[in-house]
């Protein structure tokens, strides 16, 4: 490999995704120029139905939005073939088949942006030097776009040493990570079922440039909920007993969810974010809407934080006379290194000489849903593992002033090229 | 009949009763006196199981209270033959059957005192003349130690008439007026069933001394909820998790219960009285005890009150977890006075001369349960009504200073006669 | 007057107005072209600040939205000349002065349009006949398009008579009226201040066509309040201790709110219509904006519920850590009509012998910012009174299928005429 | 020393404080008896007013309480005069001054009982052998009339090697350890200002007998609050709006407390333990009174959570226009061992040999007040540590079965003992 032309080739690719950032199951442009792209290196692509499992997705928009935003696609020079083959689900995996007998190695690489919108200031790179969004109110402001060129640059790297390799390799480019709405369709789908190690990373997240980390530990196990509560409209003046109010039960619940008692096995976390009900003054409202997210430090945790607001929910719209619907967004568990490919992968990267520094662990304390990838691999006897590499940022995550350092990309290559090869020499 | 003679030993009995208030379900010894005396002058008594229907009960103490009442009654004077035929249940109804053809009339008096403390100043006349209550906290503050006087008042002087009357005539004497507690029982044991006429009577009410009031008019229907959430206790720091929150359950019943919205259909009120949650500072509570109040302008706002007084009830308890007990404590209805009724009376009433203002109506604003006999006698088409003795008062009803004024006892005696001998001419 | 000839000059005026209906505040347009038409039926006009009191305005929208509207009125048809005159604030009085001694009459119309989308179905007059409202999200379905309409003809017809009239006439045309947000502020500029007679009159009503109501009572004094909590927003996982909760604050109000006590002394009504608050599923809110109204049948209780709501708007601010700034976006208060005024009208609309029927009173029910005119009126020893013109509607009002019946106008012109030519002879 | 002869002595001792358990503030007959025992011994013994701050006393009851408490006190056999001495403030600290130079050494014990009521059958050895609790409701089941006993063997121990010692040794007598009331107004007084070493020790806390912990740690900061919401009564029905519903705000005040957000820097506890209000079902509640808790990890989540709380409590009442009286009846903090004195505590007590493991610390989860004197103590350059002394118990702490192994008593004394005297060398 020229890792010298690779790099700037990184670059350039992550300068024109950064420019089209897409949220979650609408990466219709971004997904289908990596399919492309693939395909023409040489890798088996399986994309939309194919990878996603229809009955598992959460918090993906409506079909309404999902058609506007295939136009939008086409418009911004996604591919024309390959989006078509999505049936409008995002989300692929590559495979490398050497045809010797080996290993199944998997890595994420995840695709979506964040709704955050970027800064137009001089001092922004990306506006300075033109590549900033394009798209109102998106930004990859939370380097899945470094992610997404990573991934690329491994794809390359990988098959241009596919003679010296056994076993499989399969790349997954997942939709939805923000949110922790796509890994679980897409492990659902088994798209890891048959992994012997799988391996994801992230840029950043609090670590400078220069050093990489072998095992980012501490995610939380999360539910994003979304709550819908029903009632009936009525005048508040003249027939109030004919409504049934549906803003009283989204306020009962929200002070009811934010009182759910705490958990002796770790932390947890509560939060109604966003509540928005009622048409008018004078009208009893009939309608009520809340974005929750509850978290925890471990899966029990988790999963009495969303029995509980479940419970909440329900006994809150009983107490009204209202209906309610509630619905997962996104959902993400907890996780940990798998010991022996933590250590293999440090023999690697060590021996790569090209870091800085190399440390053992990292505690994230955010959310994440390559967890899934991670849970069912080890549950049949499979190794996972997440590193961090290191990158100075501009702005903390998901701030419209965030930037990576463009330079760590290469490196990262490096490094998940390295340890997969290991893996199946 | 001596009406002087009869003024004097009205004021005697009034005085009696004073002196030994009892409240709702324990009026032992001022039931077992009745019966004696009623029974002395030949009416034929049914009493305790005979003119209750236990399925119907509302707001009985417990058994423990019961039996701790009756000893306290024969203590103070108790018929102990009388009150034995109670079995634990008060109330009676005393009837003179003329053996001639004519109609049913019912009057209904009312036994119980309420849970104040009397007054002990000397400026207060029970308290100088020596007749203040010997019960700690119980008070005759209604003025029910004149109805059952009146009512013994007008089965003399109607016994005195027997040869002159056409019917039966029958003496309704209820526990628990107060909170709505015993005429529902009654009704439903039949003891109206085939009552032509039913009359009542209250002394008061904001109308003086020499006033009759024909029609009083106004109750507002009620009823009194007991609510008891159970939860599981566990230590507040230690493992809070393990708890589930009866305390919290009931503050959010509370607001609930205050939230409901009003109706087009009339004034409405709800009101939580007391709450008492919890046992210790850091154990989550798993008992809380409520006392619920709902009433209404008309049947339909009260049940409309009533109903969504459950639903907010059930909705919280499942919010949190925890059960819920509800029950009721009282009810009460509205009623309307039988216009020819109210005309017959007014007659009467007018021809007597005793009065100084005859009045048309007046408006309760309050909750009475004999509102449930009228009901009954209406709907299979008889006539009821509702009067309003005036008497001078030195406090508001239910105040530890209220005394009536015991000049007034015996015209309320001559009228009612004067009534009942007219309807069963 | 050629009431013929008026009858088919009203039918296009209101026709006009309907397709270009302008809400509270913005009535540019609307204003614009009355005014020119007043001055050059040779009335006096007054408008913007000449007539507005500043300091009391409610509910008017940012100076941002005011200028849009600006120059969408112009793009309209606005009277340029005209509505410069205004500096941003619509309403206008048009006075004709006899020169001769005499009473000083006011009569108010009212300018705005409500918020609703007109119906777009060919079963829809307006839309089959081409003059449906060109304006998104705007409809005059309130009628107040026939009010204007009636204004300018009694203009007209007072003209024609202007010989034979005492005194002075006033004609105001009022804006946002729609959530008693106008009347306030030219009532505190003194524009009735020296009225001897006030008028105002609405159409429909839930009273059909052919039928003249002479005392549209029972107004309910309203406060309608916009309150917007600010408070620090911070990540809901990461740091929830640096957060200052706004959407807590205003979930905590909403219940307290709809917790006030009622009021013995009439019917109380409050509403939390909307509640937006929050930006991100984990972040903790920094921002609710509440709508509210209160109402009361008196003037005591609206002024308990509105000071209620401050109380409880400003604790739950208190109780999160949290700025609320509460403003008052319109308000209404209760009126009786003079009865001496009532008589007068009577004869006179009875003399004129073209309504079916001439009712002497309706309640209402609703909310009317006229009253605060009738009270100013009043207050200083002159009559008032609201007349209701009959209308068949094919839809309830704010509905956007409401339509009117166009034939009434002309009698509610001669109505107003001929009520007035009688107070001024 | 003859252990043996003093083993005896202290479960007689123990036993004797056993049946006459004392709650917080109210250890008179206890104290008094410890102040006459350790003067007697030849101590200087300060107490009452001597030794406690009292602006600076939190959760004591009454004046009438203290009273009825001194009297049963006398009559329990305590010692009149140095019941007097102590003006109604439990509390002593008993000090033996070698004459020599050297350091201050300070010694906690606290007195108080909890209110538990203790178990009466006869598989409870306390009831089995005759010395179960005689004060209903109140029982040692908490251990304080084992480290009582322990605290006067330490007395007699040190006593008896008086004149190998040097510098001071001052014995603590501590009330209301329970609640976290006593220790801050005794450190408040000063009675550790001049230490340079402080101790304290518990028995059982889930450690076995035979074992011996020389630094429990992970108290937590905690603050016990009482609040009392004063409204003003109304009829719930007659006239609603002239109360102020104290009920109302507690609700809304306990859901605002159970809502408070966590904080990142520790585990944090909020717990509304009692809620009691109201007087009657048709009365607006006009008093409530609450019993909050407070804790936190470390002092700044304590400090955060507290004043939190405050801020719900005042801004509930302003919700509701009530009053509330916010008082502090408990407060404790965190603390850490003094790692040298860990050290010379370690080497003291396996050279004493006479346990069957020393360990170095163990993880407390419950709060303590003798954190104050630790906390002063450290303060000024000084050491401090908290031991635990193993114990088999029957039953959970504060559990009505609860007993010790008296066995361990003796072990406890020379433990203490042998450390104080390492230091006094």
């Amino acid at each position: 490999m020229d890792y010298e032309e690779l790099e700037r080739e990184l670059i350039h690719l992550r300068r024109d995704f950064h420019a089209y950032p897409e949220s979650a199951w609408l990466e219709f442009r971004t997904c289908s120029l990596i399919s492309r792209r693939l395909e023409a290196l040489g890798y088996n692509v399986k994309s939309g139905l194919e990878v996603i499992d229809t009955a598992s997705v959460m918090g993906r928009p409506s079909e309404e939005v999902i058609a506007r935003n295939i136009q939008r696609a086409l418009s911004q020079g996604a591919d024309p073939g390959q989006l078509t083959r999505l049936q409008g689900y995002t989300g692929l995996t590559a495979e490398l088949d050497t045809g010797r007998p080996g290993p199944v190695v998997a890595l994420r690489f995840d695709m979506d942006c964040v709704e955050v919108q970027e800064d137009t200031s001089s001092s922004h790179r990306p506006e300075r030097e033109g590549f900033s969004s394009v798209n109102t109110g998106l930004c990859h402001s939370c380097g899945h776009d470094a992610h997404v060129s990573i991934g690329l640059g491994v794809a390359e790297a990988l098959m241009s040493e596919r003679e010296r390799l056994r076993g499989k390799v399969r790349l997954i480019f997942q939709p939805g990570e923000e949110g922790c709405r796509g890994a679980y369709a897409m492990m659902m789908k088994g798209v890891v079922d048959d992994a012997d190690y799988f391996m994801a990373m992230h840029i950043g997240m609090g670590v400078p440039s220069g050093v990489f980390v072998l095992n980012a530990a501490g995610w939380l196990a999360t539910a994003k909920i979304d709550a819908e509560f029903s009632g009936v409209p009525a005048h508040a003046s003249a027939s109030p007993e004919k409504g049934r109010n549906a803003l009283l039960a989204a306020c009962t619940a929200t002070l009811g969810l934010h009182s759910i008692a705490p958990h002796s096995g770790g932390n947890m976390r509560i939060n109604v974010g966003t509540l928005n009900a009622g048409t008018g003054r004078n009208v009893i409202a009939d309608h009520a809407a809340m974005r929750i997210e509850t978290r925890g430090e471990t899966q029990e945790v988790a999963e009495y934080a969303y029995s509980r607001a479940v419970e909440v929910l329900k006994g809150s719209a009983m107490m009204y006379g209202v209906d309610v619907d509630i619905s997962k967004a996104g959902e993400g568990t907890t996780s940990e290194g798998s010991p022996e490919l933590v250590r293999v992968a440090g023999e690697a990267v060590r021996e790569l000489g090209i870091f800085g520094r190399v440390e053992e662990s990292s505690h994230a304390g955010a959310s994440e849903d390559a967890t899934w990838f991670m849970r069912r691999v080890q549950s049949h006897g499979g190794q996972a593992v997440y590193f961090g590499l290191g990158s100075d940022i501009t702005a903390p995550h998901h701030n419209g002033r965030f930037d990576v350092d463009e330079a760590v990309m290469i490196d990262g290559v490096r490094a998940l090229a390295a340890i997969t090869e290991r893996l199946m020499s």
